[in-house]
Parts: C-alpha cells; structure tokens; sequence
C-alpha cells in the first residue's frame, strides 16, 4: 500500500510538513522535494527535510509513483505540463490545494493516459508560511478530503487515503465542486473577511493604527491571524473559487444587513437569538476535536 | 490611594475575575460581591470569592468606597437608581462595560452630586461566562481604559488608574464618543461578523451542519470563539453603541463589496496588495504583546 519514492513539488508551510510527517511516520518510502525557489532549495537542504533536493522538477519527478503538488493553484498547470513526459506509467499525482474544481481544470489535461489524477486537500494549516514553518504533526487529527474525478482508478484513490491516515488525518470523499462550496464556507470566505476587515481597521481617519494594536485583546486580534496566511496562496484560492465564494459572501453581507438593521431599529430579541445559536456550533466544533476550549486560545495572561 | 470597600455588582466572567485579583493583589481592600441571580450568590459562597455576599444590592454597597457595576449595560440605569439612595458621600462609582457614552447616559443622572462617576474599560475577556468562569490574571498585561467625563474629579481618576494598575493593567485615558468608535472596530463589529458567519455557514441548504463542523480548522473556527460570547452582554452592546458599529459595519461593506468585485474581476493584483498589508498588522499585535505567536494559537495536533 505504501508508496516507494514520493516527490513534494513546492516546500512552503504544507510541502515542508509532509516532508517532515513523511520522515516520521513512512520509513519505507524515499521522498525527494522540489522547489522553484534556489534559496529554498538550499534552505531545504540545511533542514535535511527529504533523502534528495534536485535542482531540476523533471528529475525529481522521474522515479516517483507518488507526485503531490504543493505549490500555489495558480503554478498547477504550468507544473503539470512540465512533469508530463518524465511521469512513471502508473504514477499518481495529487495535490494539496485548498480548491479542487479548478485545481482538476488546471492539472488534468496535461497528464498522460497511464497517470492517475488523486486531487486532496488536507484541512490543516497554520498562518505560517516557508520550509520553515512546517512541522510533523500538522495532519494529526485534521481532515483530508479527496475529491476523485468519475473515472479514478478506486485502487489509487485507496492509496492516497492510506497516505494521508499515515500521516494521522481522517479521510473524507466528496466530488470536487461539494468540496469547493464546503471551504467556501468553513474557509475561504471566514480569510475573506478578515482579511477584509483588518483592512477597514487600518483605514479608519479617527482611529489611530496604534489604538487598533493596543487594543486588539477584544477579539479584533482573532481576525488577525488568519489575515497573516500567505498572501499569494490565498489570492489563488479566490481567483479559483470564484462561484462558490461570490455565492457564500452575497449571503453572508444579506446576514449582516439583517443585522444591521436589527441594531438600528433595536430590535435586541433578533441579535440574542442568533448569539445564541451560535453558542451551540462552537461547542459542537470543540466536542468534534477541531478545536481546543482553553480559555481565550490559551492565550498566556500572566506575568511571564 | 488604595481602596477600603469596593462593591461588585455583578458575577460573571469580569465581575468575578476582579474579584479573584483584587484578592490576590489588594489584600488591604474588603470585598464584598452581588448578583441578582440567587443560584450565582451561593455559588459566590462555595467558591469563597469575596469577604461578603449580600442577599441586598443596597445593603452591599452602603459602606463601600469603590462601587463597579460588572453587569450588562442595559441593567445600569436601573442599579444606578437603586444604589443611589445608599452610597457614601465621596464614593466613587465606576463600572466595566464595553460601551462607554451610553454607560454614563444611563448611570450619570441618578447618582447624588457628592459621588464620583469614574467610567472604564477593562479590554480583557474570553469567550467564557459567569461566576465559574473568572480568574485572577484576565487583565495582567490587558489594557483598561478610562473615560472620565469632563468634570469628573482628577483624584478619583487616579485612584481607579491605580486600581487597574495593581491589577496588572496598563491605563489609558480618553473620552467616550471615542472609546466607542475605537472600539467598534476593535471589538464590537468583530464579534458581530462573527456571529453573523457562524449563522450564515449553519444556515447553507447544500452544506451540512456536519460539514462545517468538521472542516472548521480551515479557518471558521477561529470565528466561533469570539461568537460563543454572552448573548445578554453583547445584545447590549450592540444597542448603546448603534451609531460607531453602524459606522463601521458600513466601511466594512463598501470593502467588502470592493474585494467581491475584484474576485469577480480576477483583479488579483488588488487582492493581494491588501493580503500583504494586513500581515503587518498582525506582526505589530504580537510585537505589543496583545497576542501570542504560538502557531494556530498553540492548537494542540499531537496524537494527545
């Protein structure tokens, strides 16, 4: 079941850590990782994250039965034209992006007919980004959801999950575009309006930058964190999930006109109604393992 | 400088963290702590947090030098009103809640001419409530601000400066049409897209609520936090501060609506432009010291 040599195409946060998660949890397989970055490539080498650091993505992909792009969406094409011609027969190829429909759109067809197409997406993450910020444990007890085209190889999309559970996830199926709407939702838009919003706070004439620092402890500094996800990434993600995340956000702004009118005409019933609900998710999300319930984050408070 | 008798009014989470640090850094000051809610009062007793608590408001605050209303900002005009009557010439009177234009509204009138009113802030919390919920080192390192009015006597604001100093705040002094505005952005219209998203995601027809739950760590989750908050306090908020969190909410519209237009016109330059600008922001808040950069908020991922 287990794959013998695995090629990582792109050694930021995710890349890194399956490198890393690889080393400790699939001692039979050889894993080499590529970077387009020279300076991550070296930099990968001190970390001594993979068996082989090529300099050419041709060559890494060469000998690999497993190929899993962890690059950008928007370098998925491009990537898939250029392995094309060095792909072992029977090789599979799957990737990590946080949108798949597109991701599919993008990769399929430049891949030969003796390839398997496996698109993943492990829901896990943090706002760290570079070789550097990875770390073994990141798909523990997270979700990996696979989203195979109608006609993938069921065998490949068995070894793909193997993989991932190797690495500690839980495995989910789903088709791509169910994927798409799913993350809009539980993902993208949530970075979305944080981003957004961190963005209206620092615009504000009468409030000065320095006040939206010192007094970010009232849950503005929540927002900030996924605000400091990688830039380029999340522009992709997006730019490729245009529909989904277009319909979730003409939602979510009807939702807060709702609200917006329950303040002005103080209709108090309307708001305690929903923060009440919304009570009930988060405790589900807890009792679910998706999140720890220490108070504040476990934010330190002491003296320390 | 330091207080003799200081009254709480109030045993939720605030209310009953000042009671725990005042005992650990104030041991020359009496306290003494009520709640409205009976079943609060004898859980008060069995977690021994004060030296009295009174079955009577009026009764708790008779001798009290300090008196600091830590209920929700609708229930203000009327304990003012209560108290009145009992308060010692001299005392001062000051309260913790999130707004602070619409506090003195409701508190200033009732109050005898020979009381001072000392308004302030402490901009600490968790998403936790109620009297089990407090703990001694909620404002260690937590800005408070006070918003005197203008003929507020400058010996009271002192003595309530120190107060929040000792337990382990740092202080600032500004007026209250602009504690509110800073705020709305910092605290009230954070929480108010938080609780909107949490609806909107559990409202989706083609996505279960299953589903979102399981694929939170995607960046929902970060939400829910600060959307698990009293439902009471913050429909409160909402109401006193109508005018700041409609400000806001509107800028944040107008940029929301510009970002949903750049998706749509694959304008990816803007989007990115402003993904990189808030990463700043972000770095600048744990340079303050007003979050942690522990990864993903120190979220455990072992198999633990």
């Amino acid at each position: 079941m287990a794959f013998q040599n695995i090629c990582i195409i792109g050694a930021g946060l995710i890349g890194s850590s399956i490198a890393r998660a690889a080393k400790c949890y699939l001692l039979q397989s050889k894993i080499s990782i590529y970077d387009s970055n020279e300076t991550v490539r070296s930099r990968l080498r001190t970390l001594a994250l993979a068996d082989a650091v090529p300099d050419d993505m041709s060559a890494a992909v060469g000998d690999a039965d497993f190929v899993i792009l962890c690059s950008p969406v928007g370098t998925y094409a491009d990537i898939a034209k250029a392995i094309a011609p060095t792909l072992k027969a029977g090789a599979i190829v799957s990737d990590v992006g946080s949108v798949k429909a597109s991701a599919i759109a993008a990769i399929a067809p430049h891949l030969p007919k003796n390839v398997h197409l496996v698109p993943a997406h492990p829901v896990a993450g943090t706002e760290n980004s570079g070789p550097d910020a990875g770390f073994a444990s990141l798909f523990q007890k997270r979700w990996c959801i696979i989203t195979p085209l109608a006609d993938t190889d069921a065998q490949a999309v068995e070894k793909v999950s193997h993989f991932w559970q190797s690495l500690g996830s839980m495995v989910e199926i789903m088709d791509a575009e169910h994927h798409d709407l799913v993350l809009a939702v539980t993902s993208h838009v949530p970075h979305l309006i944080a981003y957004t919003i961190v963005g209206t706070a620092s615009d504000l004439e009468d409030v000065t930058n320095s006040e939206v620092i010192k007094f970010s402890a009232g849950g503005f500094r929540d927002f900030t964190r996924i605000a400091a996800s990688d830039p380029t990434m999340w522009r992709d993600v997006f730019l490729n999930n245009k529909m989904a995340v277009l319909e979730v956000l003409q939602r979510l702004t009807e939702d807060i006109s709702m609200l917006q009118r329950a303040i002005r005409w103080d209709e108090g019933d309307k708001l305690h109604a929903l923060f009440t609900r919304t009570r009930a998710i988060r405790r589900q999300i807890i009792d679910a393992g998706q999140d720890t319930d220490a108070d504040d984050f476990g934010r330190p408070h002491g003296e320390g």
